[in-house]
C-alpha cells in the first residue's frame, strides 16, 4: 500500500478518527486514500484557521487529538494563530501537512516555503517524513507526541512522493506515558505552607479545572483557608451548579494586582505564575505581591488531580465540603446590553450540560460570576490571545459532542477572523447557538489607548472603528447557510436564545450593542 | 520623542506614506503616534491576510512599499500567506510587528510567540529593534531593504517599550542601490545564441513584463525569431492593445511541456527556469526539453529592460516592430459560463486603463489570450499559490491608484480565505468591481485527483464540494457593505458589469456557474 494509506490506517489504529481538512494538490493521495479506508470522519473548513480552531475545540472536549490536513507552508501558516491558542491550552493535535515531492523541492516552485521552520515556531514536535517506509512510524510517533501530557501540537510534514509511493505498512499505536506524579517532598512542602494559614491562593489551570480537580481543590481550600482562582485564560473548565465557583484572575493588571494583594503564598497547580497579558510602562509583569512565595504544586504535565486529592486528605478535609454561595441566584434582566446584564441572563439561560466556547473580549469579561450557578456546563476559552477562536472552537466541540448544545460567544471584531466556520456548522448541521457581540468597534483597543495615557484621534478612531459600514451579521451568517436574528435588548435576546436552544442545528444571534 | 513617533517620521521621510493595519495592544503607542504625526494614510483590514494582501497590491501598482502594522506573532502569522505571495512577486513591503515589551517577554504571557522565527520564514530582512535609540535607524534600514531590487519583504519587530520610550530621533532615508547591470559577456553570449536562429524562447518575469520591457522584448523577438512567454504567474504585467501579446507558460505540466517542445535555448529574463507548479509521479519538474540550454540574461535584481534594449539594438531590431495579431478581435458571446466564453466577454468589456487582480484558479485560466486585444490594462496575479489573493490585492491596488477602475477576478473557494477585504473596499469607497466565480467546488482538486489516477469517492467529494449549503455571495457581500448582484449567463453578466463599470465604488458580481 502507499504511504498515505498506511498513515491513515496508523492514525485510526492510534484512535485518531476525526480529520479537519482543507486539502490542496499535494494532499491528493492522502484524500484518495481516505476514499478507500473507512473509519476517518473528515470535516471541511473553508480556511485553515477554521481547521486548526475546530481541531482545538474537538480535542478539548473529546480528550484526544484530531488530525488536521493542511496544504504546504502558506496553508499551514494560515492555521498558526489557532495552533498558537491550542498550544496554550495544551490541546493534543496531529497536523498532517502535505508538501512538495522531495524531487520537486529543489526547483523552488511557487508554493515552496520553509514549512518546517513555520511548523517549529508553533509545534512541540515536528518531523518531515523522509521516505515511504518511515511514514507510518512517523504517524504513530506524532500521535504519541500529541497525547503525551499535558497535550502537545505534533506536526508531520508529508512530501507528496512519500504519500504516493508504494511499500508502506501501517504502524501500531505507541504507548502514551501516564502523567508523572508530583514528588513527595513537593507535596509535603505545599502541605506545610497551607497548614501555616498564612494568606495563600491556589492558581488552577489544565487538569485542575476538571470536575475532579475542582472538587479536590475545593476540599483543600476548605481545610486550609486558601483562596482558589483559575488562570485568566481557561482551556477547559467544569462550571455551573455542583462545581466549585472559582473565578478567574482578572485580566486588567491593576484589578488583578488588587485581587492578589496581601498574599504570602501562591501555589501553582498546572498554572504559570500569574502574569499580565501585556506589559505596560510602570506596571508590573507579575501580578502577585513581589514578596509572595511561589510554589509549584504540579507542572502542567504532572498529575494535578492526584496531588490535590493527596493534599485534601493530608489536611484532613471532609470528602464533601459545603459549596460556597455563588452570589445571588441569577435572574433575567431587561434593557440594553451591558456585560453584567448579559451575564445575568446567561446565568439563567445556559442549557443543561452545554459547552460554552468564549472569545467575547470586552463584552465577555463579566460572564464568569453570574454563570457559576447556571446549569452545569463546560467552558472553553481563547487561551493564546489569537482572536477569532470561538466560532471554530465551538464547531469542533460540536463535532466531538453531538448530543450536547454548544453556545458560542464571539466578539464581532474577533469574529471577522473566522466567520467561515459558520459554513462548516451549516454543512455538518451542528447544534451551535452563536452569539455575536456587535459593538462595531475594537473596544478593547479604546481602553488600551487610554491606558497608555493617549487620547483617541483621527487615525486611532478609524483603526478601532468597525462601523462605516456596519457589518450585517445576519446577512453574513445567512450567506453561509446559518439562520440568524438580530436583537438589541436583553429581553429580545432571551426570547430568541430560548427558541434557538429548543431547536437543533446552528443559529446565530447578532446582539447589537450601542 | 518616543520610538513610535520617530519610526513613523522615518517611514514618511523614506516615502512610505501608506500603512495597512490591524493593530493590537502592543501597537498602541504606534497608533497614538499616528494620531500626532500627519502624512501617513492608514487603512484598516479586518484580518491580517487582508492587510498583507492589500500591501502587496498597493506596492505592485505604486512601485514603492506600503507599511503594514501587525500584532505579535499570531497576528503576523495570519498575514504570512499573502506575504508569501508578495515575496514571490518581489513586492517591496515594510512590516512593523508590535511585540511584547522586552521586560515582559521572559514571562511567556499568552501572546508570546516566536515572532522572529515566523518572520524569518517569509521575509528577506528581519530585525528586532533593540532599543529606542536604534528604532529610527532600523526603520530606515527596513525601507532600504524593501526597496532594494528586485523588491523585498522587510519585517521590523518593535517591542512595545522600544515604541513607548523617549529619546528617539527620526532617521533620514537611506540610499537605495540602483538595479545592477547585466555583464557584457552575458549580453554577448545571449546575442550569439539568438543570432544562431536555433529555436529559442525568452521567458519574461518581473521588470521584463513592464511596458518598456515588453516593447524591448518584442523587438528582440522580431529580430531573432525567438518566442516570448511570460512566466506562469505574473506579478505585474502591462497588457492590452499596444502592448506585446505575450501569453503565459501554461499551468498544466503536459500542456506546458508541449508548448516548450523542440526548443534549443531558454533565455531567462528575470525569470526562473520554467517549473511545474507541483511535482507528479512520472512527470518532469522542469518543463523545457532536457537538452535545451538555459541562459540567464537577467537575474530578478538586474536591469532586465536595459539588457533587452541592448539586445534589440545589437540584433538590429527596428525601433518599432509590427504588433503580432492577437487573434480575432474579441466579441461578446452569450449563454452559460465557460472560461473561454467569459474571457471573450472580458476582452470586450475590460475598462480602459483598468487594473486586473486575478485569482480565478480554474475559471480564470483562459483569460489571457482574448484579453490581449482588450483596452490597455495592468494585470496582477496571485504569484505564490496562496489562494484568496485577488480580493485584498485589488483593494490595495485601488488605494494606490484611486483614479483607475480595478477589476477583481476571484474564485469562490479561494475567495472564502479573504472575503473580509470587501469591507475595506466599502469603508474606503474603492472603485473595484469584484467578480466571484461561484462554481461551488474546489474544481482544481477534482482535476488533480483524476491526474493522480484516482476516482473521486465519498470523502473526496465531500472535501472538494462547496455546496450543501451553497455560499450566497450576494448576502456575504452586502453583509460587508458592498452592493452585489447574482448572474448566471454571460449576457446578464455583461449588462451588470457595464453598469458597475460606469459607476464609482465597490460592487460584487456573483457569477453562478453550473
Amino acid at each position: 500500500m502507499n504511504g498515505a494509506e498506511a498513515l491513515i490506517r496508523t492514525l485510526i489504529a492510534s484512535e485518531v478518527d476525526t480529520c479537519f481538512a482543507n486539502p490542496g494538490t499535494s494532499e491528493m493521495h492522502f484524500v484518495s486514500a481516505l476514499d478507500r479506508v473507512p473509519g476517518m470522519r473528515c470535516v471541511l473548513g473553508l480556511a485553515e484557521t477554521i481547521v486548526t480552531g475546530c481541531a482545538d475545540g474537538y480535542a478539548r472536549m473529546a480528550g484526544k487529538p484530531a488530525a488536521t490536513l493542511l496544504h504546504c507552508g502558506p496553508g499551514f501558516a494560515n492555521g498558526i494563530a489557532n495552533l498558537h491558542n491550542a498550544r496554550r491550552a495544551f490541546t493534543p493535535m496531529v497536523n498532517v501537512v502535505g508538501d512538495h515531492a522531495t524531487f520537486h523541492r529543489p526547483y523552488d516552485a511557487p508554493l515552496t516555503a520553509d514549512t518546517e521552520g513555520l511548523a517549529r515556531a508553533v509545534s512541540n514536535w515536528v518531523r518531515t517524513s523522509g521516505s515511504v517506509v518511515q511514514v507510518a512510524n512517523d504517524g504513530a510517533a506524532a500521535v504519541q507526541a500529541a497525547r503525551s501530557a499535558p497535550g502537545q501540537i505534533a506536526t508531520l510534514i508529508l512530501p507528496a512522493d512519500t504519500a504516493w509511493s508504494e511499500g508502506a505498512e501501517p504502524a501500531p499505536a505507541l504507548a502514551v506515558p501516564a502523567r508523572g506524579p508530583v514528588a513527595p517532598e513537593t507535596l509535603a512542602t505545599v502541605a506545610r505552607v497551607l497548614r501555616s494559614r498564612e494568606p495563600a491562593i491556589l492558581v488552577l489551570s489544565g487538569q485542575a479545572l476538571s470536575e475532579a480537580g475542582l472538587r479536590a481543590a475545593q476540599r483543600v481550600a476548605y481545610a486550609s483557608g486558601a483562596a482558589l482562582r483559575a488562570s485568566t485564560q481557561v482551556g477547559h473548565m467544569a462550571r455551573g451548579r455542583g462545581r466549585a465557583p472559582v473565578d478567574r484572575i482578572p485580566y486588567p493588571v491593576d484589578v488583578a494586582v488588587k485581587a492578589l494583594a496581601g498574599l504570602r503564598h501562591v501555589v501553582l497547580v498546572g498554572a504559570k505564575p500569574p502574569t499580565g497579558f501585556f506589559g505596560y510602562p510602570d506596571k508590573p509583569s507579575l501580578l502577585a505581591p513581589p514578596d509572595a512565595a511561589m510554589h509549584v504544586l504540579a507542572r502542567p504535565e504532572q498529575d494535578a488531580v492526584a496531588a490535590l486529592e493527596w493534599l485534601a486528605e493530608e489536611l484532613g478535609a471532609p470528602q464533601s465540603v459545603p459549596m460556597e454561595p455563588a452570589g445571588p441566584a441569577p435572574e433575567l434582566v431587561s434593557g440594553r446590553f451591558s456585560p453584567e446584564g448579559f451575564a445575568k441572563v446567561m446565568g439563567v439561560l445556559l442549557p443543561e450540560h452545554c459547552i460554552v466556547a468564549e472569545d467575547g473580549v470586552t463584552s465577555g469579561r463579566a460572564l464568569f460570576p453570574p454563570t457559576m450557578s447556571a446549569a452545569p456546563h463546560d467552558w472553553l476559552q481563547v487561551t493564546g490571545g489569537a482572536i477569532g477562536h470561538a466560532f471554530p472552537c465551538a464547531t469542533g466541540a460540536a463535532i466531538a459532542c453531538p448530543d450536547r448544545k454548544v453556545v458560542c460567544f464571539q466578539a464581532d471584531g474577533a469574529g471577522m477572523y473566522s466567520l467561515q466556520a459558520l459554513w462548516t456548522q451549516a454543512r455538518e448541521k451542528l447544534d451551535v447557538v452563536n452569539v455575536v457581540f456587535a459593538n462595531r468597534t475594537y473596544r478593547i483597543l479604546h481602553g488600551e489607548l487610554l491606558a497608555v495615557g493617549a487620547r483617541p484621534g483621527r487615525v486611532s478612531n478609524d483603526l478601532f472603528d468597525l462601523s462605516r459600514p456596519d457589518l450585517d451579521w445576519v446577512k453574513l451568517s445567512e450567506g453561509m447557510g446559518v439562520e440568524a436574528t438580530r436583537v438589541d435588548t436583553l429581553e429580545a435576546f432571551a426570547d430568541v436564545f430560548r427558541s434557538a436552544s429548543a431547536q437543533r442545528g446552528p443559529r446565530l444571534i447578532e446582539f447589537r450593542i450601542d
